[in-house]
């Protein structure tokens, strides 16, 4: 029966949230997108909207991904599109990764030049022999969803907003009968000869295109449509192919193909349009996308931006990321924010909506599907971001967090093999990194109430991912206990992950009375001890016949089973199971002392070069916060009884490793998995294993933060003699009750309270 | 106000025919596919149902478009993909054009083999080096709708038959454990390296296999989506690629591809299905395809077949051509049955069915739209259908051409550049050929009574067809009523056409009024006199200062402004006007010595050589039937006053150009234009100047035809006194009446009646 007092309660908390939200505070202005810009943190600094399908942004190079025919290691620093170090911007693309170490997209590059038109890019040396542009940082500007920069070379200010599904360009120009806008189909991101499939651009009218660009990369078999509208009517149109062989080029041989000839198709395409400029006219370029149809995009872009112009858009989308950014409100320094508020839209970046706006979008089966009371979302980049990203929209985004988890069936279900998705990508799985990761997902959304689909489906989908035994190892690692060295590359950090996900499948059938599946899950869930060496008290590889690898080296990341990571870092890699690890390893005192080895040790050289994705400063002694394995680490010393040691690490690592600079972020941002670690453990708590309702407390970082959850609860943490220096919790305090084992429940969020810290400048031991 | 009595007579006579209906003559019996798959008409012998989607036939070798880099010669022989003269069968593919003089299709090669595994076709010389088998005509049986051959290599039972969107397969195999069923993804007509821009197959489950194939052949962007199930499940399956470069092949390598991954992605595939056989079991294969999805390749394939056998679609199929066939039933020696029937089957196969069963197609826009109350048509060889198909259906299918006439304004609509078909293939124009002929098609249904759209708006689409300036002289015929031979190497064959064109146009703004739009093109239909150099009394290309071209041979079709075809066939190109031209070329006596001559003269073997599309055989004096634009000449003695000289030509060609043997046409078939040919003078009638109502009279070589018309009504030819030597037609009466000019009008034969021709073998002067 419900209580009527309760229900005027809420309603009148709901009145009182609901006018607060009319109210919202400016944070989007404490977000910097050009934070990891430079060096490792491979972050874009365009503009977007949450979780946009658009992310329209700047390129300041065009690096192949081949060089001489073989990879080309240079192109990994592009795989945002943009360096902060360049000087020189190619144009502007709708598509981009955020924080990723492999890359794709880059789709329909858009340059506004003046002047003689040129359609190759140019060089950074000697842009003035290309379309591209030079630049400054002075001349630059990088908000929540707006973007701007001066084109030095052609005296052009290029804006940028977007809705979800289109991107919005401004380019002011120079008074001329010369101004050009470049298409270049043939450009994008982790390029090379052949990733254009077929390309396909239409002229609708004088000012409408529609096409699209298929391409054959990261994912396999990719298309994307679009359709693009000017403000203003070109006065005429070309293009241009760079494809070396056509058979039937004489095809349409009865037209004059180079001027105003409204259809191209082939590989390697480029269009211009041509334009009467006076000085300081504005054209505005709406730029929609879709995983469907040319027809998708048209009403994507009729929907989306009807007759909005460029400033109502850029309104709309600023007062959209101060909507989610209000979803917490932080006391700290302006510095605190700018990293608070950037981290927040770091992880409200990924995963992105892949549907239309009539719910349509492309499946894995290659056919077009229809999301039913679900948004589709694709990059899921689960090795990262099951971790902290997803527990964290279990708390802040659970409605999302729930379509997201829809989306992965829905792969799953499309899926020729099916499996739940390994790193989903525009209905593709690139299959990149180790684990089944999104099993965690699954199980930790259900497990916190977040999924409305059918659950006892979803552990069917689980449970079947988790027995594709053609799938790296799975096979042996179900025969065996462990994958043998031999077979597999990356043994050790399988195996370890695996039995982690076995685990998460394990609660979520406890958690719906499944008995069996939970038995068997939770006994393969101990497989990390058939990798554990106790005679040197590491994970290490082992081989079919039982003994393990010689020629071991516990620092190297290169040729030792393990996956951005060394056997120190995946020795503490047992997230389901801290107490069984420390028993493994000799007790809390060792476990305890092994941790400040980690923390303190010194790492040669020699081994950091092995490790990718992260920045010198990104490692603390031999821990790589860089990488995701050690993300859960430094909690680990609550299990060891020293919390206080945690909290010194976690602070340390707050300040050293996320920077409100463009070289602030110590690697890779992740789609989101290292800024979601930054928000999480700024607020004093942590999921060292999603799956569980628990968080693991650590030192928060702010003096305050008020989560307005999305049930209408209100949530608050308050630091008591917060302080740089005042890293210890004293105490903690759970609405009042001290919280005495450091332990955290997701449902004591959810109902609303307040954690309230007492800290102090000495451990409290 | 209606008479009841009319009303009653036809319910009876409808009641009459239906019941006729229930008793069709198994009129099937008498076609041959084989008939023109020797020399050059290019008629394929596989099945296929009466404008169905699918032509399922056998490939006889794999040559390619290109050699070296240049163009192959010989893949001109491999229009339809089966050469009579061939000993060895590579496999049986879904698609073929009938009788084309270019190619493209033979989309998914399928051939069973038993033994080692051979994934390549091996050569004709070689064929037990591949999966290739030989075969033998005696042991191949060829009919409408079914098609058998035995594989000798293989010691399998091929057989084939068809719905309008599924082929089906059945192979009756040995015993054998290693039986296999090879889907060739790589294979194809006028195929060349780079022409398959991607494939993809997936394996839904142990029977369903669904896929698409995306060219850039004839067809710029072309996509074929496909369904395909086998009868019994496979016991394994692989794949092979001859991709030369797979950046990311390593992508899905966390599993093993090559054998019973369920899905493949690339340029050049292959898969392979492996079963245990027992003697003579047979396993069938439904293939069902769809422009839009493999989702409504699925639909089509239950739709169409469900869970009908082999043998109940046979059956369905021959009673859908029988149906078709007794729409005419003649009388006649079982030779001339064989011919007429089999020149019907050959009308009746295209233009093709281009939507799935749930209306869906996809446009020139690379959309996908619905046919709203309206069957989608594609493959309209226009240059060549316009002359007597498309007359011919208006007659025989006029549903069907009402649905080809909105197909051609779906084209218009939803293509770039708002024009009319020229070469409809595929959602692509192939722009082959020269005029703009589907205004004469548009034109002569609408005047017929027989288009059920807007006739302003296909008139105002006609208009902006005829005036695209870019299009091939187009601006230049307009504004100097001639196109001068700089401009164009078919100057005078483009003029020649486009004022036949202009004349329909006109003769469609008559029919609806327009009289402004009838003044400006009856004007423009007489072009023709610009290119008639009365000084030599031929057609000649005429330079831009106004000077007819020097060096000029009215024997030559090479370099001299024509296209198939010389000076002395297209002098005689003004169907719309055969007396003005009579008039020009001195009066009706000099005319018809003129027509004498081109009957009779020897064409050195020189000029032979140059003629493309025919035989030797083709060729009539100097009179090219093989080639279209002659199709009306001997028709044009009538109106020089000479109709017993078209009686007997007409009864000559018959005779000479048509036999009942694989090498009995004398040219390409070209998509039904030669068997619409056959089929209306053997009638004894012939749209000279399709646009008008008029038939021109000449010698019917059947004894008795009946017409079954689509209104209910019944038309009747009789010839009394018929027989080989009796050619001339000494009186033709009208339900009675005589006719005296030698012209029978359409409305005639739809209102029912009857045609006597009183026969003898005397010119009656």
């Amino acid at each position: 029966m419900k209580n009527p007092e309760t229900s005027i309660f809420a309603a009148l908390l709901f009145l009182s949230v609901y006018a607060s939200a009319q109210k919202f505070e400016k944070l989007y202005q404490y977000v910097n997108p050009l934070i990891g810009t430079e060096k490792m943190g491979h972050t874009y600094p365009g503009a977007t909207v949450p979780f946009g399908a658009i992310q329209l942004s700047p390129e300041t190079d065009t690096i192949s991904y081949e060089l001489n025919g073989k990879y080309n290691g240079e192109v990994y620093k592009y795989c945002a599109g943009y360096r902060y170090e360049d000087k020189t911007i190619t144009g502007f693309s709708s598509t981009h990764f955020s924080g990723t170490g492999h890359s794709d997209l880059g789709d329909f590059l858009i340059m506004p030049t003046v002047g003689t038109l040129q359609l190759n890019p140019g060089t950074a040396s000697n842009p003035e022999n290309g379309y591209r542009s030079r630049f400054s940082h002075q001349n630059e500007k990088a908000e929540a969803g707006y973007y701007r920069v001066k084109l030095d070379d052609h005296n052009i200010l290029a804006e940028l907003t977007a809705t979800p599904r289109v991107g919005v360009h401004r380019y002011t120009f120079p008074k001329s009968d010369q101004s050009h806008i470049i298409l270049d189909l043939m450009a994008g991101i982790y390029n090379y000869d052949g990733k254009n499939v077929w390309t396909y651009a239409r002229v609708e009218n004088n000012n409408t295109i529609t096409g699209y660009r298929q391409t054959n990369g990261w994912a396999r078999t990719r298309t994307v449509y679009f359709a693009m509208t000017f403000s203003k009517p070109f006065k005429s149109y070309g293009q241009k192919s760079y494809d070396e062989k056509q058979v039937y080029k004489g095809f349409w041989r009865k037209f004059d193909q180079t001027k105003n000839s409204p259809e191209i198709a082939g590989k390697n395409l480029k269009m211009y349009f041509d334009f009467d400029t006076n000085e300081n006219e504005a054209i505005e370029i709406k730029f929609a996308i879709s995983p469907v149809s040319q027809t998708n995009a048209l009403e994507n872009l009729e929907q989306e931006t009807g007759r909005l112009s460029f400033d109502q858009i850029k309104a709309k989308a600023q007062e959209n990321w101060n909507k989610e950014l209000n979803k917490i409100i932080i006391k700290g320094s302006d510095t605190q924010k700018t990293n608070f508020y950037t981290a927040m839209y770091h992880t409200f970046i990924n995963p992105t909506i892949y549907m239309d706006v009539n719910g349509e979008y492309k499946g894995l089966d290659q056919n077009t599907h229809k999301a039913e009371n679900f948004t589709n979302y694709t990059t899921f980049s689960l090795w990262d971001t099951y971790r902290a990203l997803h527990p964290f929209f279990n708390i802040i985004q659970p409605k999302r967090n729930n379509d997201m988890v829809r989306s992965m069936m829905a792969h799953y279900n499309q899926f020729s093999m099916k499996m739940l998705p390994i790193w989903s990508h525009y209905a593709n799985d690139n299959w990149c990194m180790s684990g089944y990761h999104s099993v965690s997902v699954v199980a930790d959304a259900i497990i916190k109430g977040n999924y409305d689909g059918d659950p006892k489906e979803a552990l069917r989908a689980c449970v079947e991912t988790a027995n594709k035994r053609d799938y790296e190892g799975i096979g042996q690692y179900i025969d065996s206990g462990y994958i043998p060295a031999e077979k597999n590359g990356t043994s050790v950090s399988n195996t370890l992950e695996y039995a982690y996900d076995d685990w998460a499948i394990a609660q979520l059938a406890k958690h719906l009375g499944e008995t069996e599946i939970y038995n068997q899950f939770i006994k393969r869930s101990t497989n990390w001890k058939n990798n554990f060496d106790k005679t040197i008290g590491f994970m290490r590889p082992r081989l079919a016949d039982g003994s393990f690898k010689k020629d071991f080296d516990v620092l190297s990341t290169h040729g030792q089973g393990f996956i951005e990571g060394n056997s120190w870092n995946y020795s503490f890699f047992v997230p389901q199971s801290p107490n069984e690890l420390i028993t493994m390893m000799g007790g809390k005192k060792k476990f305890a002392s092994k941790l400040d080895e980690l923390f303190t040790m010194h790492l040669p050289d020699e081994f950091f070069a092995d490790t990718e994705d992260i920045t010198r400063e990104g490692i603390i002694g031999g821990y790589v916060h860089g990488n995701e394995p050690a993300h859960h680490v430094a909690y680990l010393y609550n299990w060891a009884d020293q919390p206080w040691k945690a909290q010194s690490q976690i602070r340390h690592i707050l300040e050293m490793q996320y920077k409100a600079t463009p070289d602030g972020l110590g690697g890779n941002d992740d789609t989101g998995q290292m800024s979601a670690w930054y928000i999480l453990s700024s607020l004093g708590f942590y999921p060292v294993a999603p799956g569980s309702e628990d968080y693991s407390i650590g030192s928060p970082a702010i003096e305050n933060a008020v989560l307005h959850l999305e049930n209408g609860k209100i949530f608050e943490i308050e630091a008591i003699n917060q302080s740089p220096q005042n890293v210890y919790v004293q105490k903690v305090l759970l609405n009042g009750k001290e919280i005495k084992n450091f332990t955290l429940k997701h449902s004591e969020i959810v109902n609303g309270g307040k954690l309230t810290f007492y800290m102090g400048n000495k451990a409290k031991k």
